[in-house]
């Protein structure tokens, strides 16, 4: 059973990722903020209905099972709002690295290296896999801004050069999204839910 | 662009589903009742660890979507207590068809044959793949009481033998888990978390 219990004491510690809460608003309930548990799942259904427009085809079990995982070194580690100055970004990745190791290290070992070896390459995002699934986590923030009167970027004063920046891995990767995209940040602009600097 | 703005509908619907809240209660946080959309990744994650339990193999990608889709219904139909009496449990059936309908109706036409496919699947739960869904979904809850001094039985009294009809479907399916969760079941009772009937 030793197998067993590592597995449920890992499922059980994941219970945590949902009292990590995130910049984003949930309009739906009040405005509350997001926690880091259905955000994941949010980014994994979006992959699921989005994969269509990937120029070439990405492996959505790969990309879903990704997603579902990329956010649980917040446990461990915290959410670090995305437009946090630069010091503050590296920082969270060595806490980031040492909270993987100790929560995908509760399953027994060739579970631990699968998850941490996905983990690891949603985060280089090198492999199309990779970049789809951070294209899905970076956008779904901007569609439900877009949808909340400017949201988190009204209440952080973001700028449209940081959208663009932390968005633009789409354009090449999903052309059509990245159309889209970038017509909401205009639109964005606009209606001065973000910075035109 | 026609197919893209359905599907974003769809995408920005399913965050109404973290403002449905169940009777199972979040022990990291505060003992705060859980909503659905964290639910659904949670038992997505678990499906990953546990499906290496199937006596007969599982598709995992497609108990994963299972498992993701099968509570958007609940947007419009909202939860049903898993130990709600059984007229109530019938009347939430027809709700939840409607509902799949609606929902995944505003999705482009394949994209809603292959959700609404899908989760009437798991619905019926006759296939393994759905069967193996299904039983994730059902004992998640026992494994969070468990941890939580009973959670949710405590306070609506729920009884050994309703958890029993609850869960035994995992005998045969996965005899392993399916000991475990018996073991479980006994201790509740043991401690007073479960009625003994
Ligand atoms: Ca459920």
């Amino acid at each position: 059973m030793q197998n067993l219990e590592q597995q449920l004491d890992f499922i059980l510690e994941l219970d945590r990722l949902k009292a990590v809460y995130r910049q984003v608003m949930v309009k739906s309930d009040n405005n509350r903020r997001e926690n880091s548990a259905e955000h994941s799942w949010h980014i994994a259904m979006m992959a699921q209905m989005l994969h269509v427009y990937a120029a070439e085809p990405v492996n959505v079990a790969r990309v879903t099972t990704m997603l579902l995982i990329h956010d649980i070194v917040e446990i461990d580690a915290g959410d670090t709002f995305a437009f946090a100055a630069q010091a503050e970004l590296d920082a969270q990745e060595a806490k980031e690295l040492d909270a993987a190791n100790r929560i995908f290290g509760l399953l027994p070992l060739e579970q631990y290296q699968e998850m941490l070896s996905l983990w690891t390459e949603f985060e280089a995002a090198e492999t199309n896999d990779a970049k789809f699934a951070k294209a899905m986590d970076r956008v779904l923030p901007l569609l439900q801004n877009m949808k909340n009167d400017g949201g988190s970027w009204v209440k952080h004063n973001v700028s449209k050069s940081d959208v663009i920046a932390r968005n633009n891995l789409l354009d090449g990767l999903a052309p059509k999204l990245w159309t889209y995209v970038a017509a909401q940040i205009e639109l964005a602009v606009g209606k001065g839910w973000l910075r035109n600097d």
